[in-house]
């Protein structure tokens, strides 16, 4: 510790520090936290935010392409959906929510951006327990886009494991609150490290496969799409590869998929705001289908993109020098 | 918003602020976080910390009564614990972390503090999502002591309801890993609140009652205590009333209770380093044995007490101005 000590009766005391001074390194980003637009360094909050202490949070995140927002309605719907159901309330509409992620994307003139909003329980002057006093907070930011897959990952195919963890169940928390409860999914990647996979899918409780850490999971098999439908995050990249099957006739059905399904499939893909439809061609260390990134897939990656100029799925975001 | 406006292009855009005022209120105490002495006003994280992002995080709680830490061994034992579990490192050992909290204690003043030392995932300055590459952070902060219980609860006992809310199950998340998934017990307080309660118990996968809102529970029923045994934490004042019960003679299991034994319970308490033992004198409405707090709970309480005088289980603070 380099803070200045005094002697203060038998030992050395340091001095209590009016700021602490953050050395990290962050993405370039900007963010609405407190009321504040600032810089994404920072963006933080108390300790003593029960969003931190109690993850008494839900969330959203969009993604910015090209200087267009996808989707962002799709997105304002769960995030004020989950609001709702946590009991939470903002100082803000739909309109005014868009506003400000629109602000932070422009602010930080990223052409590829990923957004998140948030509202957290917040926290109470005396500390209190009872969630019913705590104001809650509201913050957004925009850093650069990420996705789960890389360049060479979205070439050939991701590599995953499933591991037995459980995702945790909706009679615990109702996946359809966006919510930052991780551990399941977290102890799920070391297991899939572990097996020499780039990332994981975890069980429901009846065994079969939910979801992965930020994404959820299609099959392909004679034509058909089959995604879980139970346990899951309802996804706005699921929701729209749906919609895209919807365009190209494609059948698709929410239903169970047990491993032994996943590993039958002549195709397998995952979907994530993060990087959007993403091929798998390796499960458990086996090949999917003939190993290469499928066909049906590649044709749902094509219109998930070339999707992201239209009027209707997206609206151009504006940057303070354009 | 109240940031200066610049016209920029067509439309105005507010300055992005180097710094956000935090205008919220915090209980009076000291943080050490990413190696300084701070006030708890100060002591934040980032919004990229996975500690937030994700709920990536172990944590535990200690306190301090009249001057003197109350069994701080046993929590070190359990963080350290967690940290293995998730595969987490701090750049301290026992004797650092027990020297740091008592330090937060000792420039707090406070005589009765509740002591949290957290450990998040962090983050990397890439923003990337494999939880390996982040560089995990390390905190304590010490708040005046805090109870689950008020003055009042605990002399007429609380009243308790019952949700059928399903605490997050081992096979999702190990509750050996002391850890922020509370999105349930929030959930159960709010459907106890409903119900005229002032605090909930939910239950675990079989149906059975597993814990409240950073408590476990105990009933005493012909002179014999029980307390569940699955899909809790293993608190550490739950351990202590065991080790209570040795030292008064009282039969003790961890085993499964359902919502018909807790009924038909003498007594049922509570335990929580914050607010020690705990009387409970209504579940669901319903009184438990005659309503009043019961004579084997309040000999436990007594003795919880006096313990905090014993070397054996507590160690002084030192303050500056002692």
């Amino acid at each position: 510790m380099q803070q200045k000590l005094a002697t203060v009766g038998t030992r050395l005391w340091p001095d209590i520090a009016k700021t602490v001074p953050d050395t990290r390194q962050y993405p370039s980003g900007v963010a609405y936290v407190d009321g504040t637009y600032t810089t994404i360094s920072e963006a933080k909050i108390s300790v003593l935010d029960w969003g931190f202490l109690h993850s008494d949070a839900t969330y959203d995140t969009a993604h910015v392409w090209n200087g267009r927002f996808f989707r962002l309605d799709l997105h304002l719907n769960r995030f004020f959906g989950g609001l709702e159901k946590l009991r939470m309330s903002i100082p803000y509409n739909r309109k005014q929510v868009a506003e400000i992620m629109h602000t932070c994307v422009g602010l930080s003139g990223h052409q590829a951006a990923y957004v998140e909003v948030i509202c957290t329980r917040g926290s109470s002057p005396t500390f209190s327990r009872d969630p019913r006093q705590a104001i809650n907070r509201f913050m957004v930011f925009a850093v650069p886009f990420g996705s789960v897959a890389n360049k060479e990952q979205l070439e050939r195919g991701l590599r995953v494991a499933v591991s037995d963890i459980v995702r945790i169940p909706p009679k615990s928390v109702d996946p359809s609150i966006k919510n930052y409860h991780w551990l399941d999914l977290v102890r799920g990647l070391y297991d899939a490290y572990e097996q020499g996979a780039e990332t994981a899918l975890i069980r429901d409780t009846d065994g079969n496969i939910a979801e992965g850490p930020g994404f959820n999971v299609f099959t392909v098999k004679g034509g058909r799409l089959s995604t879980p439908g139970y346990s899951v995050l309802p996804g706005i990249t699921r929701q729209t590869v749906f919609d895209i099957c919807g365009i190209l006739g494609f059948e698709y059905r929410a239903e169970a998929i047990s491993l032994e399904t996943l590993l039958g499939a002549d195709e397998v893909f995952i979907t994530s705001t993060a990087g959007g439809v993403m091929p798998v061609t390796q499960v458990n260390g086996q090949a999917i289908g003939n190993g290469n990134v499928g066909i049906v897939t590649e044709e749902i990656m094509k219109v998930y993109w070339d999707r992201h100029e239209h009027p209707d799925w997206s609206s151009p975001v504006e940057y303070p020098d354009s």
